[in-house]
């Protein structure tokens, strides 16, 4: 009955088979960390940060959004490393890739500001247990926000948004990066679903007035909708601080269910996966097969044009 | 710079601008109702609700899913009525269109069991206030579940699945609507949306295993991500029922806000929707100027081929 509704059409291109991951159960950490104005101490901190989490087991650690930096428009350009030149210009990723290389894990490495030209970017870099950069998110959807009296920020002043959708094979599964505001765009979920990811990873900086509407409901749509394992990571609320960070790094299941979380201070949740959940809950509620291609379609324009 | 991400090119066809409603702010009634075996007496129910809610002075009332019947797979053809021939043939919609016309409101009619030809359709038709029947919907995504042990429902053995999108321009506003697992589509409510729907109105029977994994999250997501206004209408429960209906019917603002809900119990709610909060929310957060259009598109086929 449901092929006459065309489900495999309501994506273009069709959906690819979810992978077969190379690891079925495994701990995640997210590191909910606070950055100070000292870079140096910043990158020290982390690094202590996913030493620990790999200590307790964790085979992917997740970090915060600028992490390396205050999250200002004053200070993006200031704290902003030249990731592809590396070395010395990027002392952050080379933590991150001396760190996944000597502790044999997957980092998704939250984001820093980074510089290539003249531009700016919100840079999400992904290391594999190797030490080898697999992938380089750069944020697509910029914040730009007015509420008056309560959050007014424009990032869209300072940094320029990137121009692909990240997705990427790793020992521990097919994961979509998105940085804080693509969170909020459901389209990017759906593409990533679409390309078979059985994990999204969110590093994002919700603020005190955005982060109570809308946190835990972005993320726990985004899973459900798509049936897959969300994981976010916020910096540690700093009230001192010009943007203040509303924290709750929260990782949830491929129904909505929330599976570990915290409030606002610095911390690591380490938390289980097991992708078996994904198979089982698209055979429970198989929406993949009720899609209405007939009626409408989700085109993924990158995958198309490739 | 926005405008080199192509934001109006992410719906396909570009999304209409947001209709002026003919009014602003306006009492909306949803009214959870218990359904039982005796059709006559669910007619004669419905009809006091409306008019107590209509007396409380609310403009718009949406009824439950399937309320003038049990919602099982046996009862759904011994219940269902001939809309289209009318009359005596429908006295459920010829009870709506009388009580639309003599209170002089507008009646979302939840839904009921249609008989077309051959066929069954569940099926939600609109009423304005001067009687007429201005829309029909078809529920287009019918529930397939299978969660051994929990619950198990297959609505597409005796039911026939609807081919159009339905989106109406009433006296309160322009209203898209979805019928339960409709709701669990975000591409039905991206679609609305884009049509310049104010409000989207989900009769809709959860159960006890998907009530409180979904009924909530999905209304607020599909509020929030499209930034507009979700109503949702549940049977009351009947504990002693084949198929026990999950309740809390609720009204979801703009930002994903619940702005009323109840429990179980049946219950009329009068609460008020404000569309100046629509403009408000898209002005704070404007997602509509923020999306890529040059990384993906959400299609609405039945308005490109029209």
């Amino acid at each position: 009955m449901a092929s006459t509704y065309k489900p495999e059409q309501a994506r273009v291109p069709p959906a690819v088979q979810l992978p077969v991951p190379p690891v079925t159960k495994f701990k995640i950490a997210l590191c909910q960390l606070s950055a100070t104005d000292d870079k140096e101490r910043n990158i020290v901190h982390a690094r202590r940060a996913i030493e620990e989490a790999a200590e307790k087991g964790a085979q992917l650690v997740l970090l915060p959004e600028i992490w390396n930096s205050p999250y200002s428009n004053d200070c993006l350009p200031v704290y902003a490393e030249d990731i592809d030149a590396g070395g010395d210009a990027s002392p952050s990723t080379a933590m991150l890739s001396e760190a996944a290389r000597s502790l044999q894990i997957t980092i998704v490495g939250g984001s820093i500001p980074e510089r290539s030209g003249d531009r700016l970017y919100n840079t999400c870099c992904v290391f594999g247990k190797d030490g080898k950069l697999k992938a380089k998110h750069r944020k697509i959807h910029l914040f730009d926000i007015d509420i008056p009296g309560k959050i007014t920020f424009v990032e869209s002043k300072t940094l320029t948004a990137g121009d692909n959708h990240t997705i990427v094979d790793t020992d521990v599964g097919r994961i979509g990066i998105g940085i804080c505001l693509d969170i909020e765009f459901q389209e990017l979920a759906m593409v990533y679903a679409a390309r078979g990811a059985h994990l999204l990873c969110y590093p994002g900086a919700f603020n005190m007035t955005t982060g109570p509407l809308h946190w835990e409901l972005l993320q726990r749509s985004r899973a459900a909708d798509n049936q897959l394992y969300v994981a976010t990571c916020s910096p540690a609320r700093d009230a001192g601080a010009g943007y203040i960070a509303w924290g709750h790094s929260t990782l949830v299941g491929p129904f909505g269910e929330v599976l570990a979380t915290t409030e606002h201070e610095e911390t690591i949740i380490i938390a289980e996966i097991d992708y078996s959940q994904i198979e089982l809950r698209r055979t429970n509620l198989p929406l993949q097969n009720q899609r209405r291609g007939d009626l409408y379609q989700l085109v993924d324009l990158q995958r198309l044009n490739s």
